[in-house]
């Protein structure tokens, strides 16, 4: 287990890319830290805005947004065009061989459509663990080639499907923890876990999976990051070597294993 | 030479890919034919009507698109995002194991800027043919992948470029020209290159490359052909296979080398 090599597989949201200074830092970063990745980003701020000038009405349910034809074509040009292709551009233009990929391309990240139950999502997936190309990805990760996926994948029956991006990285994470060591790493506004939402200083450097529920139950976590940490716990159960939620803002000392620079989630 | 494997390069037009049944057929025939491809597809027309609801002015010098920052964001949007992922999933629902490219994806077609003489482009970009990343298509090709090129590329310096799909085509082709037996595929409305542009059973058949300068002079060939005529002697001199030019509804026939099927324009 220890010859593996590391991989880091980074989701980063919105925010940092909608955000020309924020993103030039992060990917300056990211190409200058030597590590070998698979990137992964959100993107739905600029969809919305999209959405609104183009008068495409939009409805979000906990936070999800319920995906009709319009809102697929919308999260189509948003994620796999404008957003993914800015960032490709700009790992080439910083030395990094990047290659943009949805789910759909080289069949990367199959996925099931959502069943309707109480609320119909729409052209909504979750994607199939056991089927993600892992060769594919190995060939593209031995070729030196830095994968840039966007949130979307598809139904193998000739449709896109919009994708949580948080799941779309745990996916890649744990297809490829049997061949490196992974880290996952959710990069977010906030330092990482905090017992305190308002201050940066109560962070929490390290979780054990199996401290989450009672963490939970105490309300040492809030209801915002549950989810994160579930998703976090499922990656690291399934072999992912750690699962850390940190700032954009602090990616080097991040990247560089520095104590206290993230939440580190092990098994 | 003759153990070379056989190789097409397809160039689709937008309207194909505009219209959902003619899309549906075309990518039927593509996926049945066995054939081992790399597939460029245009798409000028979503980007226009995109253009229109967004309120983005555009401006066409001699049929060529000038792109400002927001029309370059339009065409990453339409040509990467909606049309690249709707052609790539379509194929993933017919078996065919596609991965959809922008030139700056893996670096796979390094481009220049056009320099700004009597008319500035914007960010227009010309193909650096020495540059393909041939070793990244080969990759692919080799692991059964199928190619689906968007005409965008990128000057490796971070921006993107707006680049012509023909000429996309033709680069990929002579590019992969050493590796592979390529014929290049024009794909457009007509049966091909015609003396008679009213009249479909005007078809000329063949046409050699030298040939070329004596049926534009003579008035046998149409002003608007002539830019493809030239762009395929291009590729036939630089060791393309033969270029055929012909009508996507034609696409079996022409896969399968039946005479009179299209225009062949050999060295």
């Amino acid at each position: 287990m220890k010859n593996k090599e590391e991989l880091w597989v980074l989701k980063v949201g919105g925010k940092v890319l909608e955000d020309e200074m924020a993103l030039a830092t992060f990917l300056d970063q990211l190409a200058t830290s030597g590590k070998r990745f698979i990137l992964v980003h959100g993107g739905g701020k600029h969809a919305s805005a999209l959405a609104e000038k183009l008068g495409i009405p939009q409805q979000m349910v906990d936070g999800r947004r319920i995906t009709d034809e319009a809102t697929l074509e919308l999260a189509l040009m948003s994620y796999a065009g404008l957003l993914n292709k800015k960032v490709v551009a700009q790992l080439q233009g910083r030395g990094i061989n990047a290659v943009g990929l949805s789910g759909a391309d080289g069949n990367t990240v199959p996925a099931m459509k959502r069943p309707v139950g109480d609320i119909d999502y729409g052209w909504v997936g979750d994607p199939i663990p056991g089927e993600v190309n892992k060769l594919f990805l190995l060939t593209l990760l031995h070729g030196n080639l830095s994968p840039v996926f966007c949130a979307l994948t598809h139904d193998k029956m000739g449709h896109m499907l919009n994708t949580n991006a948080d799941t779309m990285a745990q996916t890649l994470a744990i297809a490829m923890s049997h061949h490196y060591r992974v880290k996952l790493l959710y990069l977010f506004e906030k330092k990482g876990v905090l017992r305190d939402l308002d201050r940066e200083d109560s962070l929490i450097p390290l979780i054990r999976r199996t401290d989450i529920q009672a963490l939970s139950d105490t309300g040492v976590i809030s209801e915002g990051m549950l989810p994160k940490l579930q998703n976090a716990a499922k990656a690291v159960e399934a072999g992912v070597e750690a699962v850390l939620i940190g700032a954009a803002s602090q990616l080097p000392h991040i990247l560089s294993d520095e104590a206290e620079s993230a939440t580190h989630v092990i098994d």
